[in-house]
């Protein structure tokens, strides 16, 4: 990755530009004052200093962020104000991990330490299978790429497209695994709705692809929990910023 | 309750004094802006106007609000900066619901239409039983007062003091709601503090006399179930203002 970087960056130079800086996205616990990585169960990394193992040049500044919380931003940066259902909103991002940022008035809720958004490890069932971060039943391991990709028969390194297309599909295998990931999905997100009071879900990762199959599980599951949901619904969307969202919110930010 | 007020803006104008406005505490979903009670699962109540029933003279100024947000700002308006853990922590209230009130830098987090907080309503176990909102598996069928009294053969008019000398005196059947009760709550903490990311929890109602004997399950929750929990502890304490929060909160509110 750093060498990707590195030709990007002198690619970038030799036309003339000069490169404003770099974000690295990383899922997990980012402590963006001290540029460590706390933990992020899905690589197996804790306590990691990310930026000078990539080796940029001393003159690109290179920060790090969660994720899911450039990819929440990239929907506010990323399209205009006519295009975005609302300055206030839950984004939720599948891929290995699942991962989610809390957007208020267009700013990023950052919680006391910048960890907020680790809905992957909501409970949705406590006596439910081991995750990788210790805890049992939590939402990725019903939801995330793994699951998904696992009932369906695939790897985890399918690519999304490929993933999505076999979901799609809808034979029977198919049609479980997402009934039970948008449960899962559902259940989550209620919590987090009764707790934040947002009334706007923007699903991004592989869930942006398949928003329209795993609505009917996660809406029944918002109508049946949510407590404000018969005075105010929550609208469930795919985000409007669905290709390399971390990527563009990464860019957006250091500019 | 009208009486009661009534009386007491007699006897007070009586003193000479004048009465500042009157702010009234309800659980369940509060709608300020038009004076309206959404829904209080617990009193059976839905879309009520709380103020006119009161019958309060024209010249008393009289608002609503939640219940748990009113005790939740009065850990912040009612003790002394020196007193207070921090500026920014989660209250969690016990009584027949179980509340929640986010305070952010001494400032409630509203959500979008002021109906943030609804920990009761956080699944602890979605094959659980029914709660009076509909769902299953709420947290208030684990730890909320009826749960607790019901548990140790007393019925839900029992005084707190009351029910908490009777779980305090720990036979069996106390402890095992009490750690049934610590261990959702915990579960539901743990949802929260991975969503919101705060380290410190205060707990209200009933949990402040009994928060040392429900620490150590909630404990053992947050520091399983939290991702941050090796890198920023979650401290659990009894909310400073124990007594009548609700209505400290709601008095400071209308000065």
């Amino acid at each position: 990755m750093g060498r990707l970087a590195r030709d990007l960056i002198a690619r970038t130079e030799a036309l003339g530009m000069r490169v404003a800086g770099a974000r690295l996205a990383l899922p997990g616990l980012v402590d963006a004052r001290s540029s460590s990585l706390r933990i992020a169960p899905n690589l197996g990394w804790s306590d990691v200093e990310p930026v000078p193992l990539v080796g940029l040049p001393g003159a690109v500044r290179v920060t790090i962020a969660n994720e899911a919380d450039l990819a929440g931003l990239a929907q506010v940066w990323g399209t205009p104000p006519a295009v975005r259902a609302t300055r206030t909103f839950l984004y939720v991002s599948g891929d290995v991990g699942v991962g989610a940022a809390l957007v208020v008035d267009d700013a990023l809720f950052p919680g006391r330490h910048g960890w907020s958004g680790e809905i992957g490890h909501v409970v949705v069932d406590p006596s439910g299978a081991r995750c990788r971060c210790g805890a049992t039943g939590c939402l990725e391991r019903y939801a995330g790429k793994e699951a998904l990709a696992g009932a369906v028969g695939l790897g985890l390194d399918v690519p999304d497209d490929v993933l999505t297309e076999r979901l799609r599909q809808g034979d029977q295998a198919a049609r479980a695994v997402l009934d039970r990931a948008g449960q899962a999905l559902g259940l989550a997100i209620s919590n987090a709705v009764n707790l934040v009071d947002v009334d706007c879900v923007l699903l991004g990762g592989v869930y942006a692809r398949i928003t329209e199959l795993l609505r009917p599980a996660v809406h029944a599951e918002l109508m049946s929990r949510v407590l404000a949901a018969p005075w105010a619904p929550v609208e469930v969307q795919a985000a409007p910023v669905g290709e390399h969202p971390a990527l563009t919110g990464g860019a957006l930010a250091v500019l």
